[in-house]
C-alpha cells in the first residue's frame, strides 16, 4: 500500500468541550465524504505527560492517495467541521504523510 | 478491530543524524519482534510548522492489544532501541492507546 497518504492529528482538546460529541461528528464527516479509507482514534489516558506533551488524543485518516486528501480537504463539509475544530481544541499538532507501511497496512 | 492498541511517536531528529538508517534499524526491529502487528511510518515535507510544530517523521506501530505493546517495550530489543533513539531525537510526542476504527482498520 505504498501510495496511501495519512492526515494524523494530535489533539489536547479545551477543558469544557464534550470531545465525544466532537469525535461522533469526525466519525460522521468520515463516513460522508468518500475518499476517506479508513478513520482511527484514540485517548491515552495512561502515558506520562513527559511523553504525550499534554496531547490526549490522536486522530488518523488514511487516503488511497495525496489527491484523494486533498478532495477530503477542500470539501465544504470538512472545511465546515475544520472551523469549529480549531474552536475546541487548546492546542493541536498536524502531519500529513505518504504512509511507508511493513508487515501490513495499518 | 475494537481491540487493536496503537503506539504513535511524533519525532524531531537531531540535525546530524542520519534518518534513514534510524528507521531501517525501527523496521528490523518490527519485523524481528513477532507481536508488532504492522508498522507504517511517513515524513511530511510539505506542512508549515504552524501545523507540525517542528515534528518531521510519525511512527505508527499497531498491536492486537495492549498485552502485546507491553511484551514489545519490555523486548529486550526495544529497550536497546530506545535508549539509542532518545540520544538521536530533538523531541518526541509519544501516545500509545486502544484503536477506535471507523470504515476499516488503519
Amino acid at each position: 500500500m505504498a501510495d496511501e497518504f495519512k492526515h494524523l492529528v494530535l489533539v489536547k482538546f479545551k477543558e469544557d468541550v464534550v470531545v465525544e460529541d466532537i469525535l461522533k461528528q469526525l466519525e460522521k464527516l468520515a463516513h460522508e465524504i468518500d475518499v476517506v479509507k479508513s478513520f482511527v482514534w484514540g485517548n491515552d489516558t495512561e502515558s506520562h505527560e513527559m511523553l504525550t506533551q499534554g496531547y490526549t488524543h490522536a486522530i488518523i485518516m488514511t487516503f488511497n492517495s495525496k489527491e484523494d486528501y486533498n478532495t477530503y480537504v477542500s470539501h465544504p463539509k470538512d472545511v465546515e467541521f475544520s472551523a469549529f475544530f480549531v474552536t475546541v481544541i487548546d492546542k493541536a499538532v498536524v502531519l500529513n504523510f505518504p504512509a511507508v507501511s511493513f508487515k501490513a497496512s495499518s
